[in-house]
């Protein structure tokens, strides 16, 4: 059993690997943040979905008030949302990248800006920013996903 | 080829690695059941999104009465959203947890407590039970998430 | 290092998992298609959700009523959605089926129909194409998903 541990922890060894473990991990983190600000304006704005998390607020008629949409909290949904969009495929496609054999130094490169864009877009909804700053953060993390998908398919195309 | 195989298929018998595909798969399945649970609220409360769903159950306006939402299906729908936006960073930060060399026992006790987390969660959203009963059962999943990443990122770390 | 480097460039090497990787990353291309579309109808019927999106529409008053929903916008919204909810599914336990040794006829078979039921539900969803058009095609990629995972099962079971 040791040998076959050995084999998998040399995949965890590789450089290229061990670089999308780390970015994949920091973007899934922040992805993760949205529910706990989610959660912090459903709080603060007082505004849910579900009738029985307004049962700590009051009994019948005066908990109803609090069944209402909030327009901070759909903002972080609609982030959240996106992250989801966009995160996926970089989860799926920035794996598969990582196998293709990439050099190190492209293959930091993608996952950095990827996460770079990402953040700078969780920052531009938010806040929010003017335009084009979400539109850009959006193009660039997309592009990146792109790119690396083109090294997928030259490399393993198996149709 | 069969060399190649060979080695491919060590991975699926490692005894951390397995778990992980037992449990993932778990997971999925359970998040797939909640579009069958979706589908049949729609057919039973006749409520229906898209006005081609409809079309069965009569023609013009008899049928536009039918284009409408309904409590149970949305309920069932946050249930499904909320799947995604947490098993996704399971499956991504799980993988790549079975690939650090956890302990066996450590990591079955991780994929076990989230996947045991998210079906009470499922049942605490869907019956609905009272809180705090599906926000305690969503924090368990998610703590579990983090401890995974710690892990991770402790191993893997590469900026 | 290239020791290691030829190791992971095995995985690639082995033709399942280019199979796998070439239509995970095709259907993945698809879904982030979905995105572009959405965008397109955003600006071509102007209905926007941000208010910052509308702030090169005019100002003040004459920009807010473009705050509003359009049906083909949600018609897009509603298949990126449904994409997330049986994409994220297949990339889970497709990976996994990939690495339990199936025949590669018989992956290759998974992974086609999958990717054509998937491209088939899209245009589907868009046209729309009339009742039952959408509803088979989503049936056939659960189908084909619910038969891999039950691949893993047989395979991996390590409760």
């Amino acid at each position: 059993r040791s040998g076959e541990m050995a084999k998998l922890t040399q995949l965890i060894d590789n450089e290229v690997f061990r670089a999308y473990a780390t970015y994949a991990t920091i973007v899934l983190l922040k992805m993760m943040l949205m529910s706990l600000i989610t959660a912090y304006f459903r709080i603060t704005r007082k505004a849910f979905v579900n009738p029985e998390d307004t049962a700590s607020l009051g009994k019948g008629e005066s908990a109803k008030k609090y069944l209402r949409t909030d327009p901070d909290v759909e903002r972080v949904r609609r982030g959240h949302l996106n992250d989801l969009e966009n995160i996926v495929p970089f989860l799926g496609i920035g794996l598969l990248y990582a196998l293709s054999g990439p050099e190190l130094s492209t293959a930091l490169l993608h996952f950095r800006i990827f996460v770079g864009a990402r953040i700078i877009h969780t920052f531009a909804y938010l806040i929010p920013l003017p335009q084009p700053s979400r539109g850009l953060s959006w193009a660039v993390a997309y592009t990146v996903t792109i790119s690396m998908a083109y090294k997928v398919l030259k490399t393993a195309l198996y149709l």
